[in-house]
């Protein structure tokens, strides 16, 4: 194609904000999109061609009508949804940025984007690793992994620690982090086979499926006698009400999501903070924007686990730009098993 | 009296475990104890005669069936009931005590008790302030008050600061820390006294009653437009919920106690926790009891506050030991303004 040539750029956008479950219908495919394959006359942005794109739990939030509390604006309705990815710099005004770079960060759900906030991109030096792993275990759900349990949680050797949503892009990266440092490690997912994942191919000492347990405050006294030390959130509601009743003193609590509370009109309610006191607990909230600085030392250490063997990561590609909007919405059905990729373009 | 007389002991028994709402017929005055004024021979134990008696909202759930979590084991039935204290020594097996001394920590609600448990007693060596300042400001709820503000909350100069329970023990001192250090305090009580209490003697920027308000959220809004950076929590329930909504990026919320809560059944829901992510919050429940070594430091910084009026203090004292039980179930229903004593003896 030629420099500046017009093509088609398919969208998914996003119909207008969504209250209770997200469908598939909520959002809509605009094959009629056209860009120009050129960055404007003195703009510094840069203009990328997609090639995968993440879907992340975050992102629901975008979805709704900005009354809730959250921290990042809501999508525009009837607008291109945006989410981290990884994609391939065709042109560029700005000066960090050339023509055939590889970047990962905040990108558009189409084949190809105009990225002005080049300030929230990384651009990808490390070419031995697939791609695609940029939008997980390399990228912002990798760096939220190592923020709240390094950062956040820490975490001593020998240490009892409990991951919710387990098999996750962020969980089964926890997980692996705290088995390196010799803690006894549990994880929970929703699906048989994603127990056996959790076991048997991440090493977790052992793991449960919640959707088989009537008690969960009953099924964390079976594989924590002892209690918890760490808490690892990513769900919410009635787990994190159990967890408490099962956390040893001076326990800590990563509060990194909710996902079962992201689709209810009005959250759980939780009944158990007192355990706060009576066990002296800390309980804090992390966004990985704040830990970003820690990003070259993360890649560092993360890259060579990889290539160690010491870590091993698992992805649930979707192809093609058109399974995004099902891809997306299975995270809150658990449809994915490992973190779930939308494949825009292989390069 | 001569030494090892028997005499009569008037004693406050705990008659069962209370569940609901604790009345003052669940406590009973015991008049036909007796006890001897001598430490048994070899024994290592003090005998104290006991002048002043702390009511303290944790008491609440020493009174509980030990089903519910807790932190310290509950009273026996038909026991007496045991607390933080003033008392003076009448006879020591114990090298570090000696008659004449005065101490303060774990006694007897009774006029003498023998005291096994030393290592939990403080001796007391600044007699220039009243004695009775001893179950508070310079005792137990003085150091919660030191604790959990200056190591848990972080605080920094012009920082916004909600206290709940403001008028209490411990909160009419962690406003006063807070205002000391230059931060903008607001404090919330059950009456209209309290809260004139909290502006016109505490020094409270602004201060306000929870009763007269329908809409906590709004209240808050009303007083902190810019949201709260540290909330010290003493109450529990609605309140936290509705500070949830309205802490700044970054709170703090010190977890003393939850006030509210401890008379119910089940404790009330809360809705608001996804605050801890998107506000990035800390959130961290803390016991005095892990701070003990700091209280040298604490006696220094307060009694010079003391003697400097740099921080003013209010107590409500009960007369006589039988006055007991009405003036700790006073406290569930707020009827106290300032700090609950009662007084067994003058000296």
């Amino acid at each position: 194609m030629g420099e500046g040539e017009e093509v088609g750029n398919k969208q998914i956008l996003l119909r207008d904000f969504v209250s209770g479950f997200p469908k598939e219908s909520d959002m809509a495919l605009n094959r009629s999109n056209t860009i120009q394959l050129k960055v404007p006359e003195g703009s510094k942005a840069v203009l990328v061609k997609n090639l995968y794109l993440s879907c992340d739990p975050y992102m629901r939030s975008r979805m709704r009508k900005p009354d809730a509390p959250s921290y990042i604006p809501p999508f525009t309705p009837a607008s291109v949804i945006t989410g981290y990815g990884v994609a391939k710099v065709l042109d560029s005004g700005h000066p960090d940025f050339k023509e055939g770079d590889l970047i990962w960060g905040m990108t558009g759900w189409e084949e190809y984007s105009l990225i002005t906030a080049t300030e929230a991109l990384f651009k990808i030096h490390y070419t031995d690793v697939p791609l695609s792993y940029y939008t997980g275990v390399l990228g912002m759900p990798g760096m939220t992994a190592y923020a709240g349990f390094y950062e956040i949680c820490s975490p001593k050797k020998g240490e009892y620690v409990f991951v919710s949503a387990a098999s996750g892009a962020v969980g089964q990266l926890v997980g692996q982090f705290a088995k390196l440092l010799g803690c006894y490690v549990v994880g929970s997912a929703g699906t048989n086979e994603k127990v056996d994942l959790l076991k048997n191919k991440f090493g977790f000492d052992e793991a449960f499926n919640y959707k088989d347990e009537t008690n969960l405050d009953v099924a964390l006294k079976r594989y924590f006698p002892e209690g918890i030390d760490i808490y690892f959130e990513n769900v919410g509601g009635k787990m994190l009400d159990a967890v408490l009743l099962n956390m040893r003193l001076h326990g800590r609590i990563a509060v990194c999501g909710m996902i079962s509370q992201y689709n209810l009109e009005q959250p759980e309610g939780l009944h158990n903070l007192f355990s706060i006191i009576a066990k002296r607990i800390r309980m804090e909230g992390f966004l990985v924007v704040d830990y970003y600085h820690l990003y070259p030392k993360f890649l560092d250490l993360v890259r060579q686990y990889i290539k160690g063997g010491k870590i091993v990561y698992v992805e649930d590609k979707a192809e093609g730009l058109e399974s995004g909007p099902a891809a997306l919405i299975g995270l809150f059905t658990g449809k994915n098993v490992g973190k779930q990729v939308v494949v825009v373009a292989h390069e």
